[in-house]
């Protein structure tokens, strides 16, 4: 990682850790954090002061544009410890390219790459205590940006605050995923902002599945707003659909999160030698494999659960759901990143990037 | 206004004011605040422990739900004095709904009227000497909800805060508005979130309107975003077209925020004896009008202008300007709602209601 201007970092540390009253088996994904956090502020301009302080509230003008207008973005990511408590990171520049376009898009100003790989590599080095090793455990990182800029006026605000907090996770189990098929509701439009990783995407999403989790499904895969005929992604997932022996997944575009583990799941599918197609996938096609029984995956692909396995569908009041086979390509690909992401398998990708 | 639970109100004064500090003849739309808020959390399933009390920043975690997933809806109102120092809501009972209807679509609680009404008259009363009498000054009211429970998973928060702030406001001046008609870019999705008041909403637009500034147009026309053909919203005002004698207007939908400047302005002007149609309006009927000179007017109507005359518009790099002419609806229509607004005319729908 790039170390330039890390020294510019001042670094406050709490007096205490919280890290003996933390029950690490039993940990709510998202739900506690790490002693320290990293933050740094643009005002005037540019970017200041970087700090790394103990984990605390913050003072926010009530008139702050980020709670008016919705000016917000964020990254999620993980670190991993090896045997040789070793702390590494997966494909970091990613995230860092993603979130300022996420930034460009939302009208915020970009985050200079050594504040946001340095505040991330210095803030995993001072509570690496707090990551633990096997078990599909992991460092659950979320770098974000708000507004913070004053005054009730639609426009971009000119001052804003970039943190990153660290949050303990353990192995990821989303349970049996069963998922509705949109056929009202929308995530985003054409010429919108679903590409960005901006909050407001989230907070959309949140009563239409309220209504398919009360129907017993626990996620909605979108489909285009326009037409509703293409399966796009799950909302915190990209979605892939294996029919026969193919492995399909929606192209990215401007309604589609540019997922990490999306690209490196097709990277990885095509190098076992797996047929894969990026292209639109249409209901009408996917309601056909079902019947017809040439769908034999779906399975949904994000940081925090690396892979969803989706058991089945529901689309026009018709539940379909495949039949369970042997081997699957999502267990496959599964073992086989997370092997990579933890250290336990040769990284020939060079995703892999220590923290030191 | 309800009084109903007024007294659960408590009430903390500022010990001093900052009124003396404040330029009335020189304020910048949304940047002054009062001496007072309203505050009202919401925990454990309800909201409890209404207070007013002195201007001040806010603790977050920096985790909370609204920085990560954008939970944030808002309103915009305004009171006006009159001659005799009462202060006069214009349909607070409109804003009210609305303002439940977007935390019904945002997964937020709604806000009890007693909260949301006494709150809003308690507050007036107390910062009264701040509303300012005649020449189009007003007391700008904003009531927002943001979602402060903490946690960086992707669900609706379990803890809100509901404030209201109140930002004097002169007369508002939009200055010679031209706006470009969205050919790419676009504000809402078929079953997306565009006709509730959410934060998310705006900061999606300042991008596209900050590339909308950097060719001189101040402002853009959003259109249906599956074909563009559609004029719908300008993303802080409806707008109105006045094509030979018949002003149109969109209908409301989920793609357009429910105005209420736009619902006054079309009830006053059937009142007028002004034919309006409420109807999709198409771009190439625009164009065309623009082109054989029936199209007389464009304005857009939102509280904070009331009403904003458009000079002209851009399509396919083609800029398309009306002729002036005396005797404008929109001059008009103005006249005749902030009249009515400051109780310098008789209100004979009952709209005004007596902050008490």
């Amino acid at each position: 990682m790039s170390t330039t201007q890390t020294s510019k970092i001042e670094i406050r540390k709490a007096t205490s850790s919280k890290i003996s009253g933390v029950d690490f088996e039993n940990l709510s994904f998202g739900a506690v954090f790490t002693d320290h956090l990293f933050e740094c502020d643009f005002k005037n301009g540019e970017w200041s002061n970087p700090v790394i302080k103990p984990y605390a509230p913050i003072l926010m003008d009530p008139s702050s544009k980020v709670f008016h207008y919705g000016q917000a973005i964020f990254e999620g990511m993980k670190a991993y410890k090896d045997d040789n408590n070793d702390v590494w990171l997966f494909r970091p520049d990613e995230n860092f390219k993603r979130f300022n376009n996420s930034a460009v898009r939302m009208a915020m100003p970009e985050v200079p790459e050594a504040i946001f790989m340095d505040g991330l590599n210095e803030l995993l080095k001072i509570d690496q205590e707090w990551i633990q090793r096997g078990n599909g455990a992991s460092m659950y990182i979320r770098p974000f940006m708000i507004a913070t800029g004053a005054g009730v006026i639609a426009n971009p605000s000119d001052e804003y605050k970039f943190m990153i907090l660290l949050s303990p996770a353990k192995s990821y189990y989303s349970g049996e995923v069963k998922v509705i098929i949109a056929e009202h509701y929308s995530r985003a439009a054409n010429g919108g902002i679903g590409a960005a990783k901006a909050a407001g995407n989230y907070a959309a999403q949140f009563y239409p599945t309220n209504l398919a989790n009360k129907d017993g499904f626990q996620q909605i895969i979108w489909t285009d707003d326009a037409t509703h005929t293409k399966l796009e992604e799950a909302g915190t997932m990209n979605v892939f659909f294996r029919i026969n022996d193919t492995l399909l997944t929606a192209p990215t575009s401007e309604r589609i999160l540019d997922g990490i583990t999306r690209k490196s799941l097709i990277t990885m599918a095509e190098k076992e030698g797996l047929k894969v197609e990026v292209r639109p996938v249409i209901v009408s096609e996917l309601v056909e494999a079902a019947k017809n029984g040439s769908l034999k995956e779906i399975f949904g692909a994000g940081t925090a659960a690396v892979i969803s396995v989706i058991k089945g569908f529901s689309y026009q009041d018709v539940y379909y759901e495949m039949a369970p086979i042997e081997n699957t390509y999502g267990a496959l690909l599964k073992e086989k990143l997370t092997s990579l992401q933890n250290k336990l398998s040769e990284d020939t990708f060079g995703w892999t990037v220590k923290v030191q």
